[in-house]
């Protein structure tokens, strides 16, 4: 995805503005084939709102409210005002923004076009690990807003929510960041380096695995899925782990993210590899040994952003991960390792899905005059 | 303050590390006559974090605690981990870190130094105004921890209280967010460029009205004070409201910042021009013109934070701003502000108080072999 200067207006200034020396101007283009949000390298701050559409509310209705979404989403991205911004001056920091829609199961049934739905668009079966929180668990549309900047992020949910607010009931909000350093893999709150076995935007295999190409699906051809699980960490008793342990529970290094057998980040894990004893030297109970994928099918592109909320009386912390994964085909790629992890993960001793949400990504808008999810419901 | 590169370990690299291209390693010297973090600019986030003191909790616990916090962020802050950090990597990235360190008006009780509590450390009078929550008020101790990214506020805040742990019990933690251009003035929620008047670092104002020299409370020369408001903005109401209500609700211009006698948001406010009627430019029950001091001892140095939380059921936002102020002394500076804008301030129509703290920052560690608040126990 490419990134460009904004044209937006000033910040405190009245005339036009130069260029900054920090990327707060930056853009991503918001038409295309797909939806930005994806394929883009994710900035600092994401928030994730799952609302649920008030009741009553049919396809005319969605039509309505997904034109707004496109129109405020074609703006506010690109640095300018929504229509009727109330806080117009909280858009000229665009700051990499990216809005991303995905629609839920339901969204289906009240627009009467539930022939149209994927057949792997349906609420995740419910796993023995799971303590999932109606609070963060479904929605019948979700946005996905990341920016480099948590300000543009607060101020563009913000926007999107109030303009459809007689349409739909916000049903959660979830916040989370990431930091790493340009170029690297981030880290998560257990300190693991999190992320380096990934799809690389720009690829074939990306637009393979990650894309829709309509066969099945004609209306989705350029679009994708989206499974959030919002997965809590206990770094209580994580923190009593040594570091030995916590490489045998990954299967990866600590302090490089390289896997057991390895010494580089992107050093293959070798599953087979054994020690002088012949005990393996990545445990088969590891969390990579368990999530690697047994073929080419099962691969989708993941992603983390921490979340740290403040914690409940009594608590030191609230913390975890809002756990992302995107790909064509639900059942086919995700759940297969989903299933596998919630069967057997030495990492599961430590962390717990709290949330579970799973939608249909629409692609992108091809340009201005169209709407996001056009394709659902006028072809 | 300085800002320097840091000497820390690496970010999933075994070896040292080349600089970066981004400030994540950037450093803010810890030791010095002042806690870092009050004269130091502000990075883009934030977490207070309030503690109570565990029931029998005395002075030798005390000074424990305050050692390991002074050890924990003596490292945190130049990129190096914390004794026995569990998560020794996520230190890696300072980022600007900062933490300061305050104590609420039990703090002395408990330690039996009562003697020596500056007059003006007490809970603030409760104004009509307010709807104080006890789950933001109060607490015996506060952390200020400040960084350019989340990640290294979150570890921070996560070391630090679990080192004091057996000591304490959290109290709350207050998340919050700016950003501006380099040099620029940031942006709340409201939309307004908000804090144009303040006391510039390293300027003799700083040293008059925010440092304390020791003169009534010896032990506190070096030191500050600390009042934290949260102050909840109905933004649903706010933004029914017209750029010329929200500018004669300010007495400032929501384009520049300007004020409404003026053209470049430093200008000075004239609060006795009026216009052709005789009507005063800037509205004398605008913010500006209540909040303004009215002699030279009514000033202080004043700092918002955004935050943004997930909303209750059924609201689109819960936004606001965590309002800081930090003087020599509280009755002489904040008080008289506070309590001309309790009594009449048409801002108050959108801002609600629903959180108070009022904390004494004692003076910085000069050197290695100090502890933070080591002038209050041993002199
Ligand atoms: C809080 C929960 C989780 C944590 C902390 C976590 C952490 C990690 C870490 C540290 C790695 C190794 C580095 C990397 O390749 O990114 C990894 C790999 C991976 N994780 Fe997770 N993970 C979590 C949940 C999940 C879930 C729910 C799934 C899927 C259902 C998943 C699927 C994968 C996959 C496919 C890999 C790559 C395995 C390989 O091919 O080497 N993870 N995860
Ligand atoms: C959510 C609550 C608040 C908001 C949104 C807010 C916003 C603003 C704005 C936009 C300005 C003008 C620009 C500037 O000089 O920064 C301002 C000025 C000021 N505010 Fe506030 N403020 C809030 C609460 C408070 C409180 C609680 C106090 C003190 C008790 C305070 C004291 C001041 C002072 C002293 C000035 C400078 C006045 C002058 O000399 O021109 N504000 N505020």
């Amino acid at each position: 995805m490419g990134v460009a200067g904004a044209a937006g207006i000033g910040w405190g200034a009245a005339g036009p503005r130069e260029r900054e020396s920090d990327d707060a101007l930056d853009v991503v283009p918001f038409y295309g084939t797909h939806q930005a949000g994806i394929e883009t390298t994710p900035p600092a701050h994401v928030a994730f709102a799952g609302f649920d559409l008030a009741p009553g509310v049919g396809r005319e209705d969605v039509i309505g409210l997904l034109r707004i979404w496109t129109d405020d989403a074609a703006r506010l991205t690109q640095g300018i005002p929504a229509l009727a911004d109330t806080e117009p001056e909280l858009a000229a920091r665009p700051a990499r923004l990216t809005v991303t829609v995905g629609f839920g199961p339901e969204l289906f049934t009240a627009t009467g076009l539930t022939a149209r739905r994927p057949g792997w668009l349906r609420q995740l079966p419910s796993f023995p690990v799971d303590r999932l929180e109606p609070a963060y668990t479904g929605a019948d549309l979700v946005l996905q807003v990341c920016a480099q900047e948590a300000t543009t992020v607060a101020h563009a949910v913000r926007v999107l929510s109030k303009h459809v607010k007689s349409l739909v009931t916000p049903r959660w909000v979830q916040r989370g960041f990431r930091d790493a350093p340009r170029g690297r893999t981030m880290r998560n709150l257990m300190g693991q380096v999190d992320g380096t076995v990934t799809i690389a935007p720009g690829t074939a295999d990306f637009d393979r695995l990650v894309w829709d190409d309509g066969a099945s699906t004609p209306w989705l051809s350029g679009g994708s899925s989206m499974v959030l699980r919002r997965i809590a960490m206990d770094l209580d008793s994580w923190d009593e782990l040594d570091a030995d342990g916590r490489e045998l529970t990954v299967g990866r290094k600590v302090t490089t993210g390289a896997p057991l057998t390895g010494t580089a980040e992107d050093d293959e894990p070798d599953l087979t590899a054994v020690d002088r004893n012949g005990i393996p030297v990545i445990p088969p109970s590891s969390h990579v040994a368990r999530a690697r994928h047994t073929h080419d099918g099962e691969r989708f592109l993941r992603r983390g952003f921490n979340y740290d909320e403040a914690p409940a009386p009594g608590q030191l912390s609230n913390s975890g991960l809002l756990f992302v994964a995107y790909q064509r085909d639900v059942d086919a790629q995700f759940l297969p390792v989903q299933q596998r992890l919630a069967e057997f993960d030495a990492l599961n001793e430590w962390t717990t899905p709290i949330g579970s949400a799973v939608f249909v990504i629409p692609p992108g808008v091809p340009a201005a005059g169209h709407y996001l999810g056009q394709q659902l419901f006028e072809n």
